[in-house]
């Protein structure tokens, strides 16, 4: 009986889409608005899917504070309160769209839990934007 | 990488569920209070999803606002405060029921994303009621 | 010590807007795609406040089941599933706006509920869009 | 063409996570306050989705009047307003965590829905904890 | 310059409504479901606003952190995850009935924010079933 | 019959919370993670209430395309995908917190409505933390 837990969490970043090695106008051309140089910022809400057999013992496919305190530490801490661009390093060279950062997220967590769960990461940039990653 | 990204919209719309080649009393057996002649109506809500590879040069799958303006052009602009049996070419020999106006929207964006692209179209009737077509 | 209960409920109805005296170029400057003459319709969401004291013995101010089938009774058995211009007398000469609707329905409930307890009535005709009323 | 209709309800339980055959000790690390020996609460929230072919001559996978029918028999009269460890006969041996709950209530709704229906339940216990499963 | 700021909040407990000096058929007569001896329980959702001027040197009516903080320490860890009639003392003889549980709130954090502020609190135990009390 | 009607907006901006004339370390005390130097960002969600007499022509408080252009025009054009601290004059010298933004909106409608429509301002910095002005 394999079933799903999701948790959801937050955190609230400054970001700029754009690629160094193009000039502003290439730029604006293609991430308009997302390429203010001052930076614009969201509240990115997240759920993580972790799919799994439930353990016979507990009840429980994963404690979900586990899962909540994984996400704390690996997403939150890193990424609340932050600008994408200038203080994780991950995105030092790589732009900070949605889709690179719900990959970013996935991996991170994938390095965490243990392989014989399966993760999908569902990323909302705005209330009407949202992203999914399942590391396929 | 196969990302999603989805985008929400809506359009608010009156319709009535009925067959025309059957009696007002089989429509009222089979659709009760949806069958009302004079029409009712709902908010719908759209979240449509587009399935591919993220372009290693943008981070886009797809520049969401592209997604966000055909389905203004496809389905809000078509939609939106209509009445969906009297003012909508695709209903007037089609029930519109969810599950049929669900299928209507993807065929019309099928039509207008390449092919490449997985699309999954989620609409919401009211908030408690949805269907979902993947083209499956 | 005065408390407010409030109760949510809902209602789908289709409506337009226009008045009959006017012309249809002169409705369609005023109300523009809301003039639809084949109507168009929302998922209405209500919201109904009552304050007043709460009475010691049961510690309730209004047992919300019966406000909840007050509601029902007054509003949703008479809206939901209606075309707002032609099935409810109420709008039979008076525009199906959110503000007339809500005054509507704030004075049916009126009418019901005894006079030592006001009555705030909230509608949101979209998720976006919503008016309040309190007899004021 | 195979669509999903989903179907929103809800129900008010009361509830402890612990086993009779562990020690309160070895429950408390385990389960930490979810042990509370006078049990805590949730509104829990169900979506249940319903996958198959959209019936020609109605337009409907499944009339949702039905599903959501059968949802109060089998769930909300049963689980709504109760103390899932004492009321429900279910959880007399086993742990009502929400990986256990969604399969029990999958099971009851798989006995009443034809086999050539495929079946999903989500099961919100808060709105940031939520399980899913799907009978695989 | 007065603003009110709000944060929400929440905790998940049972409880049971009914009167000790009643019998069970009045209780059930009065109360209904909500008398079930076994206690059934909620995701209370919880909004309390603060109204105040704003300070000129920081641009703060109060730090939000130290409301938040506030709220867990008077109402989040004596709530959470607790049955109201059994583990909460100012539920002995009170009746926990979403207006009396607001009123306790509402006094709590009077006693812990200076004067000049006012107080109010919005108390959800169902997304359709809330309380508002301003302490009038 | 005094009506308010609602329309909410949007809009995702960068900012920080410091005061230039104070050392980093007194901003650190007073703004904690909201003084990062890089800034760090949310979707605003605003909401505009204004309250007068229902026009007995139309059934209009006010036409809510009109307050919905103005609050495009006076705020999201200005808002929108910027940097509160460094894009907007209005915060050149004032602290971007929740309450200075709410005033500011609030000035700004001000001037555009007519004196004697009622005009109150909700401002969502996160979906737990808002503030609200009405003038007073």
């Amino acid at each position: 009986m394999k079933v799903t837990i999701s948790r959801k969490a937050h955190f609230n970043s400054a970001h700029r889409l754009y690629r160094k090695d193009w000039t502003f106008e290439k730029n604006d051309a293609v991430f308009g608005k997302c390429n203010n140089p001052n930076y614009h910022g969201h509240n990115y809400e997240l759920i993580v899917g972790v799919t799994g057999q439930i353990d016979p013992e507990t009840g429980y496919v994963m404690d979900v504070k586990i899962l909540s305190d994984l996400i704390k530490e690996e997403v939150e801490n890193r990424f609340d309160h932050k600008n994408l661009n200038l203080d994780v390093p991950e995105f030092q060279d790589l732009n900070p769209t949605a889709e690179n950062i719900v990959v970013v997220i996935w991996n991170k967590l994938r390095n965490k839990i243990q392989a014989d769960f399966d993760i999908e990461v569902i990323l909302y940039e705005t209330p009407r934007n949202f992203v999914t990653y399942r590391g396929e």
